[in-house]
């Protein structure tokens, strides 16, 4: 087994309410690649998450559950060593999070920044739906029953370890033992990639996005449609590199980060056009997604081999939790045939 | 089978808080015996909803969970005709419980007025746990994960019914079909018992409550401790009958109502003194509980009958809760390997 007990656990995922794109491959599917080596990976198709803010749309949910498999595999994740499961199908879950919400005051969860936030983000105003109020709850039992130690989050959720740590610490007291991990936060170092506007992050709802199965047409219209310098109108003036979406794009993907600072130099002083700059990140991701785009062309034509990929990771992940689950109710005495 | 699925559902049981006493036989356990005739009758020990405001003892909770157990049968609760099942030991009940937070608001759950009530009863103020505020979802998960039809409740609880209901109705809407049908409250015509003392309804916290398990020691003395007319000094004074608890429980336990209108009578007139009353009640729950005291005593010395009959219910609930949070997934479209 290429991801034996003893290497350190780390839980990632996504939630699935659209195709992944560039920013998810900058942002989290590349060091997912690195981390697939060195620890015991699960990555988490989070339709349950997704559904506390798209409950009028589960099917919409349940459709990208397999797209977001499939975005996986043509990436490189790799089912012989992560193990890619679905939070629906995974009951454990939804009894940690019902036993941990005894353990969460909801002024606790009211106070939760992320939360505050995206409640504000999503319009929720005072219709905030408990299952969106109660996520954390159901965050730390994602990562307790995976028992993960490390969780690779942004910085704007790392209210949600420490939700999930205070939980872990409550659980470990009442149980007189430390019957579950705290998790650490693995904060990305690579910031988020702007949408092709330049206006926000990346997401497919903005319009702003290269999702991973771009055609080579589709990517070299979202190059040539990037924000750059709206003062750099012939290319012997002189423009501004910061703001600029292809140059971001260019530290992000171009393999020659040296090159890159010459044509930054270049572009300051006057004299580069932007046609030369898109026409080189056009080449670069072209490169960079062709392979991804034809894997996944490939296996989307195996639908039963990807639903047997997510199946099985799905069974494996359910053990997995389900003997947390056990664990954690033997250290709380909770009721079982067992033990009574 | 003595519960054919033809018969309408029927959904009742109680928080493992601790041992069932007189003011549950008196508000439920009776008209269970004789529902379990007429409906196919599901009865819950509801250790999942007795944490969610007894958090910081789950083994006090998980001992009760036989306790109560034994209680039903030794009244006469039949497991060949009444299902007997463990709440925590039913995943489906969780998971339809996280489903159902995405569909209730948490202003809704704040206005909820049993809710309100019981965050006062409990002193909860700001501190009030997720799993508490919740509370009104789980048993709508509870209600409808058997499709229950019928709910027995006092007073106070209809709007929990009506809590239920309104989710039923969101999620019939969405999957447009009545995948779930709505409760109706059975409204007991009973009042509430009180306590010997009676200052409040019967409770073990309390301290004023007579237990199904009490020895005929224990029935006399509570009986000679009851609460009669503290203006009643003398036999041959007249008394008030008002408040009188031995009344009351002559009211709910005697099988001669005109001997006990006559007695009411001539309490009222003056010459009847409370140690005849008292004595003539005495007797009569000697006799009800006597019984009761036996069979409960006999199966406490079979510990793995009764575990049998409530792995073997909760075995049959989980099969009925399964089937009807796959038909609910499937209605609303929620992810799922057979169908994606």
């Amino acid at each position: 087994m290429a991801t034996p007990r003893d290497l350190p656990v780390v839980l990632t995922g996504d939630r699935t309410t659209g195709p992944l794109h560039l920013g998810h491959y900058v942002g989290s599917l590349k060091s997912r690649l690195a981390l697939q080596d060195s620890h015991r990976q699960f990555l988490l198709l989070a339709d349950a998450q997704a559904l506390t803010d798209n409950a009028d749309d589960p099917g919409r949910i349940a459709r990208h559950v397999i797209e977001v498999a499939l975005d996986y595999l043509a990436v490189g994740i790799d089912p012989g060593k992560s193990v890619v499961c679905v939070q629906s199908r995974l009951p454990a879950l939804a009894e940690l999070t019902v036993l941990y919400m005894n353990y969460v005051t909801v002024s606790r969860l009211e106070r939760n920044p992320t939360v505050k936030q995206e409640i504000v983000q999503r319009g929720f105003q005072r219709d905030i739906p408990a299952g969106f109020l109660c996520y954390p709850v159901a965050q730390a039992a994602d990562i307790t029953a995976f028992k993960a130690e490390l969780v690779p989050v942004g910085e704007d959720q790392l209210p949600m370890i420490e939700q999930s740590n205070e939980i872990v610490r409550r659980i470990n007291r009442l149980a007189g033992r430390n019957v579950l991990p705290e998790a650490r936060a693995l904060v990305s170092s690579t910031g988020r990639l702007p949408g092709i506007d330049g206006q926000s992050k990346m997401s497919k709802s903005a319009g702003n996005a290269i999702p991973l199965s771009a055609s080579p047409d589709e990517i070299r219209s979202a190059v040539r449609a990037m924000f750059t310098d709206p003062g750099h109108l012939r290319a012997s003036d002189p423009g501004r590199v910061e703001g600029h979406v292809v140059f971001t794009y260019l530290d992000a993907f171009d393999e020659s980060p040296g090159e890159v600072e010459e044509l930054k130099a270049h572009y300051r002083r006057g004299g580069l056009g932007d046609v030369v700059l898109k026409g080189r990140l056009d080449a670069r991701l072209q490169v960079l997604l062709g392979p991804i785009r034809e894997r996944r062309a490939e296996l989307a034509r195996r639908p039963d081999f990807v639903m047997d990929v997510v199946r099985s990771g799905t069974e494996r992940a359910a053990a997995v939790t389900q003997e947390t689950l056990d664990e954690v109710r033997d250290a709380l005495g909770v009721f079982g045939f067992g033990r009574a």
